[in-house]
């Protein structure tokens, strides 16, 4: 089966940020899960986690993650409040205008909503 | 487009009731999300955060949103185990039976989740 | 009416099983909600939860639960990872293959999310 589903995250939390990594790893590698459509969504102070300076660990988890197709997207308004440009985040993740909107819009294309 | 969507907070911690507001606040002056429908359901301790005495500056960006269409519906569940009463809370607060049911049937009807 | 909804818990907390099973009783006695569908999944470190030394209290709610037609999911992942065996869990717990997963198809079965 083929599953369809978005990862929210919202604090700036490294323990959230690896449940959530260690949630979509397990997924992707579950031979019951092939061809899903997975999403992860950073808004508000979270997006902190994926600069680039942050964590060489976790950059490398990311990266791989979306080697394999997930997408990772930053909440344009929050990098706005926080001073944080595009080219300090990691360059894998695709920058939204709304994180919220993106949430609104994943779920009503029947997206699958999990809160790590 | 318009979206559908309802926040849930449980918890009394001002700094999630700030991220939903401030999310709910992104959320309506975006220029792509006209018409839309949202709602917060609070239950649990979070009810707390309702009370006219608790917060100036909550109650009115509350009283704001609550202009621009957004309903606030708390939970008469957790307002009776609390032994808060409904003159205490803020006037433009809806109190519906229960903050579960609440947040089924918004889903059922086509309401994105939001946990911030 | 009658509702479909999974509650998910993931962090080791006691606080929040509280939460999620005071959410579960209360809406089990609701008399609007006859004939309801109600799942809680449980994964990563909350497994730990569902221990049969855990705690006497929590062990007879969750018993009175399920008698009452509520399906406790552990996610087998989470057991694996922590060394927990399926002998040490609340006999009533349900063993699934991947807590995310059973997430996935719920929602798409039409439960409705809550995470408390």
């Amino acid at each position: 089966m083929s599953y369809k589903v978005v990862f929210h995250i919202d604090w700036d939390d490294d323990k959230i940020l690896n449940m959530a990594l260690g949630n979509i790893e397990n997924l992707i590698k579950d031979p019951s899960a092939t061809d899903s459509e997975i999403h992860l969504v950073s808004n508000g102070n979270s997006v902190r986690l994926f600069r680039t300076e942050f964590c060489e660990e976790n950059i490398s988890r990311i990266r791989s993650l979306h080697s394999n197709g997930v997408r990772f997207c930053l909440c344009s308004n929050s990098l706005i409040k926080l001073h944080f440009k595009r080219e300090n985040m990691i360059e894998i993740c695709e920058v939204v205008p709304a994180g919220i909107i993106e949430l609104c819009k994943l779920q009503a294309a029947g997206c699958a909503y999990i809160k790590p």
